[in-house]
């Protein structure tokens, strides 16, 4: 763990509004945090000069205006590039914070799901610790003239008789060692076993090695994502994680998007090139987890992993063609164990390769994962899981029962479709609010680098603010009447710019037009109507709900404020959302280290009631009322609209 | 079937003797059968020209005395070249039958044992027809929006709701093609399943087929013998075998018995060689049961396999070196199923191969498979199941319990380590009477060629007749006393020659000496005692057995009384002795298409319970007293003691 950092006390005037900053973080970020805009064009770069303000009390590090370095006296600072070095008080002056007609420069605190750690101890405590592969070390009485059963079956018999271990199944590869092997170790002698989770079932010695290698048997768990490939090495004896890696997935170069992934497969030999691309991806990810331990290639002995169904098709070579054609047929959803061998992994060839079985097309192992690593399936309350992106996945149940959907959201929150989108890299705005009056925004980019464009929890929050200003209606369409320079008809209509061409990092006007709002209402909607579809196919409503789970990586820069405010989350206390992180690594970890919870897994599979939306009678007219902001029925979002009556109010004023 | 070949009757004079003879065969070999002794030396190739009789009455073809052809009159005939084409009445003359001192040329009728023949209507009359690898025809519905689960859910729901077949498990390759495979056959598909034979076990789907291929499923069965390989290719829809075929095992180059290929697996590269040569050996016969047949390859689904366990394991490339070390320990007895693939065999990569267990180091595969192909696994009666070879096989029960054993007999049952022993091929002599008081021997050769030596079961007839005629004593050492010239101090001391130079197929006498019987009385010796110590180990003695199995090669040959007087066989009504020819063979085609058969396999081989000799007390005095013809303890053999009674007495005349 890295060590904690210094924290000092800010204090922002006139206002007074004080609050706890980690040492090194940006004035105009404090601001942020305290919910006080400041007007900032350039994402916090340094740039356009706009977010200069006064350093009454203490010291800070940087943020001398450009060209005023010399007369920088009274303690005038661009507070986007001064950083905390002790306590301060910060005044923001008036060009940069307006008090009038009832509004403030006040703008909602940013509230993040709180984070659900997962521990190994939990598992240990639960008594669930128990790896799909175990070593078990023997100590063989050496074969006599009046016991001369063969060396398999010397094994077998030890099993049984010392580790109440039956029905073993010895494979070939390992019957063609048994005999050198037994005897370079004097019949002391190390197997490793793939044990079955069904009662009854097989155990199948994977592996045998001369002497005592209790202690070497390390797995990996991996979370093939369409972009990312996770992993995590984990000490099978001690339960441990030794290391942890991220790869990008090689399969991006053919497109984004898992249409894209597929119509390259569809080509010819294009199933095989995305099989061999997933694996090289999946093993740089080995080959940095290795490098990162002190475990080698040849003491892996198996490997956890989900993907959604496209990319758990293509890693096995499946045809995934009728995933994107109606009625959207995966090959398969349940996957048999699978040696390393029948992939090309680079790891022994007896390792065994476990992967997370699929619901549906559009609802994959990366979500079954996802359910198992939260903890969802075991938990009393009714909770809603959700993993926002090009497509959402929501699950809905608790211990009892579990409901699944996938719905089309289309690439708006992965920054596809918004005439400035990106993805969440250095340069997109990820926070904004707006001046009730000037309209003048506060950006703040990922990086603080002059702004590229759009990312995806950056245009959540750009409509939030926007619609609670009273900037963009219920209808997502602009508040024509305001006379702001920013507010101009383009050429897909009406369109706010969010940065000049001079201050942006791309030379161009970064701005947002209706459509983009329409494409992100359709995108949210889709979400949220799923959600209520859903929970009223089993008779429910939105206020039944006691815990929302958010997953993926949209998941972690969710501002839940403005996820509720627009109607993409339905309302709930902040502290009832829990954030998993990546719910799919998670839930490959815990069948990695648990036959227990591998058994789970397949009781939930068999648990879980998949409905297709479009086949749902109702789903259209739930879309239809969620296009609005937040929702045409307003009874449910009640916080968002009270907090809204002033505003929606100011037009009349 | 071949037509059934004409019989004619023949007529011995003086004695009066009539039997029904083949067209066809000789006159020597219809002497043969009436148990009359013409002299013959040169194995029936007309040579010797010793075997004249006159045709009285009738006609036969050829036989007509070399360099007396023109002044052939009065019937005057070579036996042995004289083929039967007609009911005739033959002569024997003074010169070739001598009557005298109560001696007659009578000499005794070949028994052999009666076959026992296997029909596939047993197994459906039993009801135990089940294909280990079955086809199942479906129609499926097609895929629709309310109905969509993966490709491979569908087969597995259609085939648990119309063929209650559970626990369904599809294979990587398979699902590879299943996608493509269900529309190219418009969702009416043929899938193949291999069938567990376990409660709760799984059933793997091996292929699926565009449109209907019911009856398109073909199995081989194989002995994978140390000399030949044997097969049949089964017909599973139909049951019926389509062809059978038999090729050499190509190892044998390196050696005709089982230590040899040990020896050759134990050097660089050796075992990689023998599996091949398995392989190739196997593949031949595969190769000319599919051009005999309309099978093709591909449309080969299974096969089942048995061998001794030194042959399974070179097969499988497991390594043999310790069988032929003490303790004797293999590298494992129970076999999984393999794919084809995992073999190089010449069948689909996903075609099933069953192994045949085996029970020890020297009791393998072969014997389990004679078991099961014998039925003595399912009879009440006590039976005894023997295979001799150079190891001969020993198994002893009946429904309710088995115990097995092997012997090391040595090669003399194959013609090893006598002075003229080879293998049955042609030349060897195959039978043979002595005349009681010239000593001239009656000699008849496989394939009536001039004599190169002497073949196992030759050398059991030669043994017997020369200790029934009193010409060799219960000790195994010739009467000394015998003036005959064919009797002489040899290097390895007294000698029988047998055939003189000028009349042998090799330029040289062939002869057996008092070192070759005792190496006969050890094979024969080992075999008994083996009989004999598993008895007494379950408390039963010879005169409880109450049915004789023989199998393997030698069995077919075996002359039964002549084993009962030297004490091979223990002593039973020849009516009670089954031969079952290839019962290893037999047994792959019942398991080959019962998975009834499989589990009864399973269950026997658990019930087996193996002794090693060597480990059993008294086996030794067992021996000892086994190194006599026919034994130390007469009452053992009372019809023998009681047909042996003159001639013991004879030298005290």
């Amino acid at each position: 763990m890295a060590e904690k950092t210094a924290e000092f006390t800010v204090t922002f005037l006139p206002s007074g509004r004080r609050l706890e900053v980690e040492e090194g973080e940006s004035l105009i970020f404090a601001a942020r945090q305290a919910g006080i805009h400041i007007n900032a064009s350039c994402g916090g770069s340094g740039v356009c000069g706009k977010c200069r303000v006064v350093v009454e009390e203490g010291e800070v590090s940087g943020g001398l205006p450009q060209g005023l370095e010399e007369v920088a006296t009274g303690g005038v600072r661009q507070a986007c590039t001064a950083l905390l070095s002790g306590d301060v008080t910060v005044r923001i002056p008036e060009e940069s914070m307006v008090r009038k007609g009832g509004l403030t420069s006040e703008i909602p605190v940013r509230n993040r799901a709180a984070i659900h750690y997962y521990d190994i101890e939990d598992v240990r405590e639960a008594g669930l610790y128990w790896p799909p592969v175990e070593k078990f070390y023997l100590e063989l009485e050496p074969p006599a003239a009046a016991d001369n059963i063969s060396d398999g079956a010397r094994i077998v018999r030890h099993l049984r008789e010392h580790y109440d271990v039956h029905r073993v199944v010895i494979s070939l590869p390992v019957m063609r060692k048994i005999r050198r092997v037994l005897r370079e170790g004097a019949f002391k002698v190390t197997v490793t076993i793939a044990k079955t989770i069904r009662e009854g079932g097989k155990n199948y010695v994977l592996n045998i090695q001369a002497g005592n290698w209790l202690q070497r048997n390390f797995a990996l768990a991996v979370d093939l994502g369409t972009t990312t490939v996770y992993g995590v090495l984990l000490d099978l004896y001690t339960g441990k994680v030794l290391s942890r890696s991220a790869e990008y997935n090689q399969q991006i170069s053919y497109g984004e998007d898992v249409i894209s992934r597929i119509i390259q497969a569809e080509k010819p030999k294009g199933l095989e090139l995305m099989q061999e691309l997933a694996v090289s991806s999946i093993n740089k990810v080995i080959d940095d987890l290795l490098r990162k331990s002190d475990a080698e290639p040849d003491e892996l002995t198996s490997l956890t992993l989900a993907g959604n169904t496209i990319m758990t098709h293509l890693l096995l070579e499946l045809e995934p063609h009728n995933i994107r054609r109606s009625p959207y047929v995966p090959v398969n959803t349940f996957f048999p164990p699978i040696r390393a061998r029948d992939l090309k992994l680079d790891m022994p060839d007896h390792a065994v390769v476990m992967l997370y079985p699929a619901i549906s097309s559009y609802v994959g192992g990366d979500i079954v994962a996802g359910v198992m690593g939260s903890g969802m399936y075991l938990t009393d309350k009714l909770s809603l899981f959700i993993d926002i992106g090009t497509n959402g996945e929501i699950v809905i149940g608790n211990r009892e029962w579990l409901v699944c959907s996938a719905c089309s959201a289309g690439p708006a929150f992965e920054g596809g479709g918004i005439s400035h989108g990106m993805r969440a890299a250095v340069g997109a705005i990820r926070d904004f609010s707006i001046h009730p009056v000037t309209c003048e925004p506060m950006i703040i980019t990922i990086g603080n680098k002059p702004p590229l464009g759009i990312c995806g929890s950056g245009l959540l929050i750009i409509v939030a603010a926007l619609f609670e200003s009273g900037v963009v209606d219920h209808r997502g369409k602009f508040d024509r009447s305001l006379g702001c320079p920013r507010f101009r008809e383009g050429r897909d209509g009406y369109e706010y710019v969010l940065v000049w061409d001079s201050e942006s990092g791309t030379g161009s006007d970064i701005f947002l037009t209706e459509v983009d709002i329409e494409n992100f209402l359709r995108a949210k909607a889709a979400i949220f109507a799923g959600v209520k579809t859903l929970l009223e196919e089993v008779g429910l409503t939105v206020n039944d709900l006691e815990q929302v789970i958010l997953a993926g990586t949209f998941g972690s820069f969710l501002d839940l404020d403005s996820a509720m405010t627009v109607g993409l989350l339905p309302e709930v206390e902040p502290e009832k959302v829990l954030y998993v992180g990546n719910g799919s690594l998670m839930g490959c970890w815990m069948s990695g280290v648990s036959n227990h919870i591998r058994r789970h897994v397949v009781e939930v599979v068999r648990r879980i009631t998949n409905f297709e939306l479009s086949e749902v009678a109702g789903f259209k007219d739930q879309y239809v009322a969620s296009m609005f902001l937040p929702h045409t029925d307003l009874s449910l979002f009640p916080a968002a609209a009270e907090r809204l009556q002033p505003v929606s109010g100011r037009p009349e004023e």
